[in-house]
């Protein structure tokens, strides 16, 4: 199942070529290996995963990132390579040998990353018999072919685009996403990858991703399960003749757009989330501080009870006050004003006496809800992103082996 | 559904009478309305909801009972007069009076519960009616009928006893408790009430509950949520002939059995979470402090996958270390040894060579679970019990109002 639109327009960019192919790392019939090769310009920021066991594919890639110089990604889907130890290191490592070796180049300029069940040993012989086919059918397959490669129990394929124009010049960004359950980054998305022609330093390419993360894929939840694998990438080939270092206000607009491609990308992750009918958004308004209006928002969007009440289209407001209060930072419940859409179910703590069921009910059936909550305590508001718990959130993932 | 055993055994308690009736608060054709009266001796300590939405009948309960001199608890199901404001105080406190009227006591000597549907007014009328019938009642009713009068998504009564005997002399306790979701205590449970004829203290009485409540009722999880209602309550009638402050082995053996009592309460709990197919206790042992260990503990217990993943009898020992990584606070990965039941699957951050899916299947085919993580960094340790998360789980609160 899978919420709202499902847009796939893309654009190509100047200075990255890709190739996917079928290696039959774990799936049939459908590609799951996917290379990017970025012109020798090319400065990649990377952000990686919180968790504490980080799968070996993202210790080896946050590595080979650091070094500097860094120009393949090469992703697989169908296996995560974590919680693999020592041996997985050295299968990820072997990987990007693979590749290395035929474009006679040093294996740190190859970053690897790897979706899929956890605990299981990468097949690196795939890797070793498709990495001639893989680089020399390279320029022939679109971001889209990259977004169908990357997906696990994804229903369909994240991709956003982006254009920044300024006067005759411009910049150009086109990115994919997968991840559709473990979903409550807590630095990046499963894996999200972007490219862009900008022309920039590396330190503000960082700041930037950076930035335009903690506005997007660090705004949304599914499951609030946090990914051994997530992992966001941002290729800046440097072709544009925009220099953001040197133009302010040209940084600003591409620091706007790359925020904006990444929130239609985080939010086709929720729409996508495993077997999500309702699209969801949490704002909270009036805190005291952001932290405060960011605990709330997470509590409500990650309450089992709440998120049912979702699916069921129920506007169970008791549901939402009791999420709200459960969290650890106190607040005045006299004080607090809940919307569900357009409509007021409580006001000043308790139930406001114009609400009509009728009303809950109208805004409830929509697929795209949008609950608002003002403390009234202060000017610190947050946004959040879920999606709802159904029947086939439990049918995928009791069927499914992570 | 609900999973494990289902003991019935009680026993009355000296000094405590109690009466049920079907008052029609909500449900049709059940008790709904149960009435505790304590003999004019007796001390009550009480632990109240940490949600920040406190119902009116726990605002309430508090303050009645620290003015000291309660003996009265008036408990209804159906209706959880939460998140109604002043209203809904001065409905809890009309309910409180009408048993306070027929018995010509002070208002306060009433406690009043609540557990039901969020944000709807109480009633009050139908207390009213009942109150007078209620308490010429009182003694025909037994604790397996208030255990049956209290229940709402509950599939069966939750009742346990237990007695210390010292020599010739004896303290017995019963207690009851209901709940089935919205259950992730920090405090207390939604509702539990026990009984005892020990003779002891009001602090000493107070610190045993809270202790106890610390081992059992706030180490269990459902869905991770914490209810508006929660509260739990003990009675001592003193007509035991042992002085609990005097008799300091006897103390430590009352507190053992009212730790066990309320375990096997918080168990019953746990065993009737909804939609609960398994019993599963997380044992995390070898931490650095008791906060990293319940912190990794509860993080495991709530994990919407881990939890499908036990629904499903899947021995994904991936997903384990996922919720086990996603915590705030450090720990090396490469230490981590996991254990379900007796099998070793993961050994020093890695999968256990010896380990073979077969034995997994084995240990998840169980109805109870254990799932133990060393973390081999510390001497610490914690354990929490919870349930699976099945399709049962989305039904009854797709279609049931909280």
């Amino acid at each position: 199942m899978a919420v709202g639109d499902n847009r796939l327009d893309w654009f190509p960019i100047d200075g990255i070529e890709l190739n996917t192919l079928a290696a039959g790392i774990r799936y049939q019939n459908r590609d799951d290996l996917l290379l990017f090769r970025c012109a020798p310009e090319t400065l990649i920021a990377g952000l990686w995963t919180r968790n504490h066991f980080p799968a070996a594919p993202v210790i080896l890639a946050r590595a080979h990132q650091a070094k500097g110089g860094a120009r393949y990604l090469l992703i697989n889907s169908g296996n995560a390579n974590a919680a693999t130890g020592d041996a997985g290191l050295q299968d990820a490592l072997s990987c990007c040998q693979a590749v290395a070796d035929v474009e006679q180049v040093d294996v740190s300029m190859v970053l690897p990353f790897s979706t899929g069940v956890i605990g299981e040993r990468l097949p690196v012989g795939r890797f070793q018999l498709a990495a001639e086919d893989l680089i020399a059918g390279l320029g022939t397959k679109t971001w889209l072919d990259a977004a169908s490669a990357i997906m696990t129990t994804d229903t369909r394929q994240k991709v956003a685009c982006r254009e920044v124009s300024l006067g005759a010049r411009r910049i150009r960004l086109t990115g994919i996403a997968k991840g559709a359950g473990m979903i409550q980054p807590n630095m990046a998305t499963m894996l999200c990858f972007i490219g862009c022609d900008a022309k920039v330093q590396q330190e503000t390419l960082q700041d930037m991703l950076r930035a335009a993360t903690d506005l997007s894929l660090n705004r949304i939840t599914v499951d609030s399960d946090t990914s051994t694998n997530d992992a966001v990438v941002l290729m800046a080939t440097g072709r544009s003749e925009v220099d953001l270092d040197q133009d302010l206000k040209a940084q600003a607009e591409f620091q706007d757009a790359l925020t904006d491609l990444m929130l239609e990308l985080a939010h086709g992750l929720v729409r996508d989330g495993e077997g999500a009918t309702k699209f969801v958004t949490v704002e909270v308004a009036g805190a005291a501080t952001d932290a405060q209006a960011l605990e709330i928002a997470y509590s409500v969007a990650n309450s089992p009870l709440m998120k049912t009440a979702l699916f069921a289209s129920d506007a169970n407001w008791g549901r939402l006050a009791m999420a709200m209060g459960k969290v650890a930072t106190p607040f005045d419940a006299a004080k607090v004003d809940l919307f569900i859409g357009d409509v007021c179910l409580m006001r000043g703590g308790i139930k406001n006496p114009a609400y009509q069921e009728d009303d809950g009910a109208r805004v409830m059936a929509a697929e795209e809800i949008l609950l608002h909550i003002n403390l009234n305590a202060g000017d610190c508001s947050e946004t959040v992103w879920t999606s709802d718990l159904s029947h086939d959130y439990i049918k995928i993932n009791a069927e499914y082996r992570t």
